[in-house]
């Protein structure tokens, strides 16, 4: 007789058309931010056939929008729901949440990309367009694996707790709403794009706004004015000192193959207005990672003393000083021992399914794991089948098959995990 | 019995206020590029009530816009007319032109200024708001020198031509318009200001734009991206380098006095869409200074080289190339003998009314004095009551003495140029 683990390898090698198809119709669908509803509609039309227990709700309210970890600068969530749906154990078993974000970044210059970035083309077992990485593969590999039990007529003891969130990419508000609406569990599997690696530790990240003050003039007297660029250009070297800086304290060896473990990224400079005037201001935004071994605050107070030290060589900057703002996202670091029983029973799913060993790392981006385990209290893990160097680049895609590993790996996870009942 | 020069400086110093208040209403009027219409309205209302041959017409048509020196994005010109208003001579002198434009720039940072920017405020001698200085100050200027030869029923042999034009501020469209409309003289003088320095030779001046690629990535991983950020900041580094070399090579004693003669200014520097993204492109928007000594066409050039030059250094830009366009404003330099009759003129009125030589430099920027000059063959001289360093900048503002005297010399000089009919 078949054993549970190859009814569900056997289903998912089966249903990998039905996966891609899946997966092809949830990129169609932009979903970017205030746009997730139809994106939300298919998944939550997905899990009312799968029979899930469903909790559908716009987030919002006092209880979040006063909460220290909520960062946001949204003004509505109307009409775009949060999705939480319940695959009910039949009880004694470990639970798990499996958490994907529906929410996907703007498609940046549409000439860069082969394909419409909308359109879900499938070439040589790669599935192209924004979000097909980050992270709807990651979603789409959460339903199949959900799909193969139910398929396969496998009841769990503990809950599956499956969420589709928005507002990952903005800073979390959706699965911050998630935890304060009562869901937490005993571990979590966020299946963010980790190229099928794992990450026990997450950094965090948050999002930062310079303003630079110049002093405007007629641009054929540039000298009497002073240039916001200039002075722009001047902060910019800092931080990239600054990043080199934090860089050079990271020793913990999950990030000795991440190039610059906890990036400053300048994101976005705008200055001026008139090609022939001098700009009498420039607006700096970006992201700074934050480090799985310090705190959000420290980070924000190393940036402030970075800025606030230009100011004592520059005359300018000392008389009209940047002015520092954390806006928008913001992402808390997260952190599991490496040999918690999550990890342990995740690995030897990896292990059974690939015949090797995973690669574990720390993330190079900032997660919802941050939020739920330290808001949350579940212990969580990223891992997930997209590829980490696509996202929210041009020809962002995924490889269909890395889906159906990831989900085939989650999959046999649950068996252990949530235990099968009698 | 008084002479017509002390009849002149009478009128004009029993006529301070209405003058004032003739700068006030030009200000009150907010005349950005496509809002000309309602401060031209006021110029054609005074021009009217002077008894001057008016020519009101709406420029575009094939002529111009396929003439070398057209050089405009502007889509439509609607509503927003040029003005010539011609006192009529005699016959027998020699014409005139005086000519002022009505556009003004931007306000740039709103906050910046003390007054509202529209406000004309009056506060010790000075008067307040965006277009004060440039150059509205000096259109005011020549309607009271013209209106002082009216009041006081001097006739003159010589055709004064009254010329108040839009599209200075990007790149001359309308006092092309009227040169090829058939306006010429023997001589020209715009009152830009130029603090009642003279300026016989004017820097020329044209926009340009480069497109800086870069390659976008999460912000999390940006060494897998090319930040087109930090590929504008070396693009700007070199455009400093080449604005060096460029001015260490004038020699022209005229421009002793300026630090930078030619200058390279950076207006506009955009790029990115996301904080948490690799920025994957950047536009960099600016104006370069093109001396008398040379043309347009060397200046252009010279910056296409520097940025090809950027490439061989840096493998990115070699592969994928920076992208400059010449659009927008482009101001011919333009260029009069010290010893022209014009200056002569000029200058023994300045020295009659200040009791002191004028100083004579080159301009420190583009006026339409290069197309007046070059396509109009018409001998021009630049001198205004405006402060330049005001000009474009918050809080611009004019001495009202400085535009009082400035009118007192121009129409002195309109009694010696165009001569007094018998």
């Amino acid at each position: 007789m078949d054993t549970n683990e190859m009814r569900i390898k056997r289903w998912i090698k089966e249903n990998r058309a039905r996966g891609a198809r899946l997966l092809q119709i949830l990129v169609r669908e932009n979903s970017t931010r205030g746009n997730e509803s139809s994106t939300q509609a298919i998944i939550i039309e997905k899990c009312r056939q799968l029979g899930l227990t469903l909790d559908i709700w716009e987030i919002g309210g006092d209880e979040l929008k006063s909460h220290p970890a909520y960062c946001c600068d949204r003004q509505s969530f109307g009409g775009n729901p949060n999705l939480v749906a319940i695959l009910k154990g039949t009880g004694g078993g470990k639970s798990m949440i499996l958490n994907g974000h529906i929410d996907v970044v703007p498609v940046g210059d549409e000439l860069s990309w082969k394909h419409d970035p909308f359109s879900g083309t499938i070439e040589c077992g790669k599935l192209y367009g924004r979000g097909a990485t980050d992270m709807k593969g990651g979603n789409a590999a959460l339903l199949m694996a959900i799909e193969s039990l139910i398929a396969n007529g496998i009841q769990l003891k503990g809950d599956v707790i499956f969420q589709s969130v928005i507002e990952e990419e903005s800073g979390g508000a959706g699965t911050l709403a998630a935890v304060l609406r009562g869901y937490h569990a005993d571990g979590a599997i966020i299946p963010e794009p980790t190229n099928l690696k794992i990450f026990p530790k997450q950094q965090g990240s948050m999002w930062f706004r310079i303003i630079v003050k110049g002093k405007a003039a007629h641009g054929g007297t540039r000298y009497k004015g002073v240039s916001a660029i200039e002075k722009a250009l001047l902060v910019i070297q800092n931080l990239q000192q600054l990043e080199k800086d934090r860089n050079a304290r990271i020793t913990d060896p999950l990030f000795d193959k991440i190039p610059i473990p906890i990036p400053i990224n300048i994101g976005k400079l705008t200055s001026g207005e008139w090609p022939s005037s001098v700009p009498d201001t420039a607006i700096i935004e970006g992201r700074m990672g934050v480090s799985p071994d310090e705190t959000i605050q420290s980070a924000q107070l190393e940036m402030e003393k970075c800025l606030s030290e230009i100011g004592e060589h520059d005359v300018w900057l000392r008389e009209n000083p940047l002015k520092l703002e954390w806006f928008g996202g913001r992402w808390l670091p997260g952190s599991l021992e490496n040999d918690h029983p999550l990890m342990n029973e995740l690995t030897k799913s990896f292990i059974e399914v690939k015949s090797d060993r995973p690669i574990i790392e720390a993330s190079p981006w900032g997660t919802d794991g941050g939020i739920l385990s330290t808001i949350g209290n579940t212990p969580v893990v990223i891992f997930g089948p997209g590829i980490t160097e696509t996202a929210h680049d041009a020809n962002e895609h995924i490889v269909l098959e890395d889906m159906f590993i990831a989900s085939e790996i989650i999959a046999l996870t649950l068996l252990k995990w949530c235990e099968v009942a009698d």
